[in-house]
């Protein structure tokens, strides 16, 4: 089989740090193009555009990387579909749940493939967790996702804007974590919502879960305030009692006190060889659980307003 | 075919004046059972529970209508299909749209019907907007969506805590009967939520959306602090010129300055006809386009403090 002709839309950081080394270092990918709006080109495209409609226009071309930020991700994509192209979309796959349904009808109508992908599902942990709950119930779950959002966001407005997610777009990873070795669906119950005076997104969330079975104690607890040491660890304990905690954003796992996965995060690595197979069957796969979750906490969730923010 | 055999759960208001009714009209349908917590009983019922569960144990029972709050509609629905029953749900089908996801799967899995209704789009005007608009390009859009909340709602506290939607427990009124009348998908670009100071609900909101053709001019307004005359209007301008305007809550249309429907409505006796075909089709009908332009409007929305609000 040939490789698949691909395209980057959108060269910031994530595609600088991940989808390029990685399709570069992948055989079954050729890049044959890149855009981006500042101009900006990569050795190993053969096409650079700074329009993509231009990129989307090269026959050869089979499928796109879409890394721009969310609020241009749909109408991309959009495009992409219509001029036959598959399509992988960096999270979130969308500015609304409404846009991500969209492209399902469209995946259906044009018959190629839509992928969105949750890189942190991607962890070998995550995999032996979801392997080690499956069948069993769960009593206890404890996300604690804390990190130092100056840190991570320098300077960044957008996420702070209405539609910028705030604290959920690190959180939707725990969310996509949580919808992945859960063994059975959960629900949003409560969400407090810390919005400070000045910003119109969460700084902070806590959320409590429910589930079908049993009375479970289910929470998360999302930080953008956290110095110090940085926290992405999942603790869940089992009906039976055994307890898996989760660490370093699901690059570790333990098992009843026992360390059985430790790796380096090869996220993108999983993503491309997932997408490799999709594009191959034929297959979209289109994961919205984490995005719904986040739509359900800020439906029903209540606001409490914090301090101003300034960064 | 004999007729459907149904319970009703949760004696509200909207059970009392609508569903009772119109069921005890429709021939293809029987009353078997209610079940009420405040032990409220029907002389058309056969049998009367203060516990639902005990109601769905009845085995000659077909079918359940859900009138309760929202907040516990997903768990007695879940209950319902795993007995065999199938289930219509009165409006919002569920506390969140993980709920109704769920909901979507256990139909599936349990092969009963799942039907959520929407009494808005149940309307001849509605119907007839929808023929007139197919095929169009729209230009523009107004909703006008205002009412006294302290006529509609006196001294209801539920509709004022998190989760309990505020003004769009109105306004998915309204987004039901777009979603079903454009030609086109819309999707929110834009939302300002107003939140009284001592509420954790809207009391108004704006909204913007955005379609996939065109750079239309598309708007709802919602409040709930009207009194005087009440507004429930939705007009619409086609490319080609032609206005649609749907008034009193989707009972009137005027096509082109003429009147074209002016009917009572007669909502719940369209929904039930409908639910009759769906039992007798074995087929589920599961709408959620409505209660996810709800979600995305929180999601995306930037909220407003505005006075306090006391009823």
């Amino acid at each position: 089989m040939t490789a698949h002709r691909i395209g980057i839309i959108g060269l910031g950081k994530i595609a600088q740090d991940q989808h390029l080394p990685v399709i570069g270092a992948n055989p079954n990918f050729e890049l044959l193009a890149v855009s981006s709006q500042r101009g900006l080109s990569h050795r190993d495209a053969r096409h650079t555009f700074q329009d993509y409609r231009e990129l989307l226009k090269l026959p050869e071309l089979e499928a796109v990387s879409i890394c721009t930020p969310p609020q241009v991700r749909y109408a991309i994509a959009r495009e992409a579909l219509l001029a036959g192209k598959s399509v992988l979309l960096e999270k979130p796959p969308a500015a609304t749940l409404s846009e991500l349904e969209d492209l399902r009808r469209l995946a259906a109508r044009t018959g190629r493939v839509v992928f969105t992908t949750w890189h942190a599902q991607y962890n070998k942990a995550v995999k032996e967790a979801r392997k080690a709950l499956a069948g069993w119930s769960v009593r206890r779950l404890l996300v604690t996702w804390k990190e130092d959002v100056r840190h991570w966001h320098p300077g960044q407005q957008w996420i702070w804007q209405a539609g910028g997610f705030g604290v959920f777009d690190p959180g939707v990873n725990a969310l996509s974590i949580v919808t992945r070795i859960m063994p059975e669906p959960v629900f949003i119950k409560t969400a407090d919502l810390s919005f400070p005076s000045n910003r119109d997104a969460p700084i902070a969330a806590a959320l409590t879960f429910a589930m079908n079975h049993g009375e479970g104690d289910l929470q998360a607890v999302f930080d953008w305030r956290q110095t110090g040491p940085q926290s992405w660890d999942i603790e869940v304990e089992t009906e039976a009692g055994l307890i898996l905690k989760l660490s370093q954003g699901g690059s570790c796992l333990e098992i009843g006190g026992r360390l059985v996965v430790k790796e380096e995060p090869a996220e993108y690595e999983g993503i491309y060889r997932r997408f490799d197979a999709l594009l191959n069957a034929r297959q979209s796969e289109i994961d919205d659980a984490p995005f719904r979750l986040v739509a359900d906490a800020f439906m029903i969730g209540r606001r409490v307003q914090v301090e101003p923010f300034e960064d």
